[in-house]
C-alpha cells in the first residue's frame, strides 16, 4: 500500500490565511523583500535568536535587554524609535554575533503572529538565502505545509510566490498538491527561474519599485539568491532560533 | 503632455476586493468555469435579460414570472428548488430567446453583488466566450479597471486568473498597471495561452477536476474558447443586458 502523502498549500496573501487550516501544519513565513531574508542572515552570522514582534512599542520595551537590537520597519523604512532597519546588510557578523535581535516588519512578522493566534503546528520562515534548508525540513518533517506569504498590506505580490513556487518546484513529489494558488506560484518560478532578480526587473515589480526608490538593488539581489543563510529559522518560546534535525 | 493612462488591477479571490476602490471604476466579474461564460451565452443567444441573484430563495421567488427560468448551483450541481443548472449548453436560442435568466451561482453572482455593495462604478461580466467584447469595451471607455476573479469559496483559481491574464495581454498597453497580481496573472496567461484546455489539464485544475468528476469536459472546453458568444453584458437596473456603445 503506498503511502499517502501530506497535503501542500499556498496562501498567497494574510487575507487569505484563514482559508486553511493550520493545526498539526508546518507553516511557512515568507517575507522575501526582506524580513525572512534578514532573519535567516541574522541567525546564519551568529546572532543568539530573533524576536519577531508585531509592533514598534513592543520591540522597543523588549529591547531594553542588554545586549538586544531593536530593528525594524514600516512602509519600508526604519521605524521611529528604533536603532536598525529590516536590511540584511545591517546584521554582518562582527555586528550581530550573540546578540538578540528584536524585529517589527509591516508585513511578515505580523503574518507570523497571525499564524500562532490560528494555532499553527510549527512556524519557520523561508526566503532564498535558506531556499535548501526549507526544502530539506519540510522533506524531512514528513507534516502537511502551508506556504505562507507575507504580501504587501494584504496585496499580493511577486516576490513571495516565486519563492512559494520555487519550494514547490522542489519538494512536489512528495505532497499531495491540490491547490490552485501553489500552481500559480510553480507556474510563475518556472517563468523566472533562469533570472529571477531580470523577471523582477522586468516586471517592474511594485516592491521592486519601492526597494529602488530607496536604492536598495543590492539588497534585493541577495534576497534573490539561494542558501546565502543556509540555516532553518524555528520559532519555539517566543523567538526563533536556528533548528537542527 | 502624455495624457495619464487609467488603472487597472486584479483582485484574485473576493477576500482581496476590499483592498481596491470601486468607485469610478468598471469591475469586470470573472467567473469562467462557469457563471460569467453562461450568462454571456444566454445572452448571445437571445436572453431578455440575465437577473443575478445572492440566495436561491430569491431565485425562486423572482423566477415566478412569466417567462423567467430560474438557474444556478450550489457546489457546482444544480440547486434544490431551481429548474436548470449553471451549464451554457442548457441555454440554446430555441430555447432561451425572448426569455429572462434568473440566475445564482456559488461565486460569480455573489462577487457581483459584493461589488455592488462596494459602490463600483459599473460592473460587467467577462469570460472566453465574450472576451474581445469585454477588451474592446475596457478599451473604449478608458476608466479605471478592477479585474474581478470570483475564484471557489474564496480561493484563488487558474482558470480566473487566466482569464485576467488574457484581459491584460490584450489591453496592457493603454493602461497603468502597478499591481503584482495583474503581473502575476499575465505571466500565467503566456505560460498557458497555446494551449488553455491542455494546461488546465496538465496542471490538474482544481476546479478542472471538480467538474470533469460530474463528466463536464465539454463545458470546460467551451468555455476556455475566446469569443463563441461574444456581447457584453452591462449591469443595471438590477439585470445584466447586453451593452452597446
Amino acid at each position: 500500500m503506498s503511502q499517502v502523502k501530506p497535503s501542500l498549500y499556498t496562501s498567497l496573501s494574510p487575507a487569505l490565511l484563514h482559508l486553511h487550516d493550520l493545526n498539526n501544519t508546518v507553516v511557512v513565513i515568507i517575507d522575501v523583500l526582506r524580513a525572512t531574508s534578514t532573519i535567516a542572515t541574522a541567525l546564519y552570522n551568529g546572532a543568539r535568536c530573533v524576536i519577531p514582534v508585531d509592533s514598534v512599542a513592543r520591540c522597543i520595551e523588549l529591547g531594553k535587554n542588554i545586549d538586544s537590537i531593536t530593528a525594524g520597519e514600516r512602509d519600508g523604512q526604519i521605524a521611529e524609535g528604533l536603532q536598525y532597519g529590516n536590511s540584511p546588510f545591517e546584521y554582518p557578523e562582527s555586528f550581530i554575533k550573540g546578540k538578540t535581535l528584536v524585529l517589527t516588519t509591516t508585513n511578515g512578522t505580523k503574518l507570523l503572529h497571525m499564524a500562532l493566534e490560528r494555532g499553527a503546528g510549527e512556524v519557520i520562515t523561508g526566503s532564498f538565502p535558506n531556499l535548501s534548508s526549507v526544502c530539506d525540513y519540510l522533506l524531512a518533517s514528513k507534516q502537511n505545509v502551508i506556504l505562507g506569504c507575507a504580501a504587501w498590506k494584504d496585496k499580493v505580490n511577486l516576490e513571495d510566490t516565486l519563492f512559494a513556487g520555487a519550494v514547490i518546484n522542489r519538494v512536489q513529489e512528495h505532497f499531495s498538491i491540490n491547490c490552485d494558488s501553489s500552481k500559480l506560484a510553480a507556474t510563475l518560478y518556472d517563468a523566472a527561474k533562469d533570472d529571477l532578480y531580470g523577471f523582477m526587473h522586468e516586471k517592474n515589480a511594485s516592491h521592486y519599485q519601492r526597494l529602488t526608490g530607496f536604492g536598495l538593488e543590492k539588497d534585493i539581489r541577495y534576497c534573490l539568491t539561494p542558501d546565502v543563510a543556509n540555516v532553518l529559522p524555528f520559532y519555539g518560546d517566543g523567538k526563533l532560533t536556528i533548528h537542527s534535525w
